[in-house]
């Protein structure tokens, strides 16, 4: 049973990001839905389904020990009854260095519950350090879309 | 206007891979939902807001000329009144190639709007060639998540 209630898609997803700096696993999988649909690309990563393992993935991410700080930038929310999907930019900074990392692009889905929202998805991909996100910026040439 | 009403979201996504391998942009935007909250995220690319965007980041792609053939694997959808989710693996084939191309795997985003489902969001990357994608895949260590 979880034990924590986010009465908003934003408190689902602020949970998330603070138990991500936090690197603390039990608050990472407390905002995450027990639905069996749920599922997380992390980037460059293939997609992970089912809870466990969601939490091994985040088990090993946390355990590479780095002090991350997160800036969220042009959030776009899109909110129904039952689903919300926020999009938006991860500026990730590591303590003691300074170059800046590659900028993330997520797409974060949060299902109702009968105990709140929790995050049913979470697709996250690198997107290009000098993106203008806005305009019609060519796709990498790697792929074929 | 919109001319083409789709009655479920699996009738978009239809329409959206029939337009992707027929490279017909008009085609293309028909499936498109008209809400300002679209968006979409090509491999490795930026994230592209607005109708005129999205429609120019296809456009460039179609001339890119190439013909394609996708094979969609491991769907998983969930749906609620107003947004349905649908995860896939896009296993792309180039014509004349015989290479295999790196999968995609892909959130589709689709909404209930007064003229049936439309697109509201799509967000591609790249899958490792050698995922087994349903396990707990070692994430890219090219980004810290």
């Amino acid at each position: 049973m979880k034990k924590t209630l986010f009465a908003t898609p934003q408190d689902a997803e602020a949970a998330f990001y603070d138990a991500f700096v936090r690197r603390d696993l039990e608050a990472m999988m407390e905002v995450w839905s027990d639905d069996d649909d749920s599922y997380c690309v992390h980037p460059g990563g293939a997609r992970i389904s089912g809870l466990e393992n969601i939490r091994e993935s985040w088990r090993r991410i946390f355990a590479g020990g780095q002090d991350l700080r997160f800036s969220l930038r042009e959030a776009r929310h899109i909110h129904t009854m039952m689903l919300a999907v926020h999009s938006v930019y991860e500026h990730i900074a590591v303590a003691g260095q300074s170059r800046a990392q590659q900028p993330v692009v997520a797409t974060n889905i949060y299902q109702r519950s009968e105990r709140g929202w929790r995050m049913l998805a979470h697709h996250a991909a690198a997107a290009p350090a000098s993106a203008q996100p806005e305009r019609g910026t060519e796709p990498a040439t790697k792929t074929l879309h």
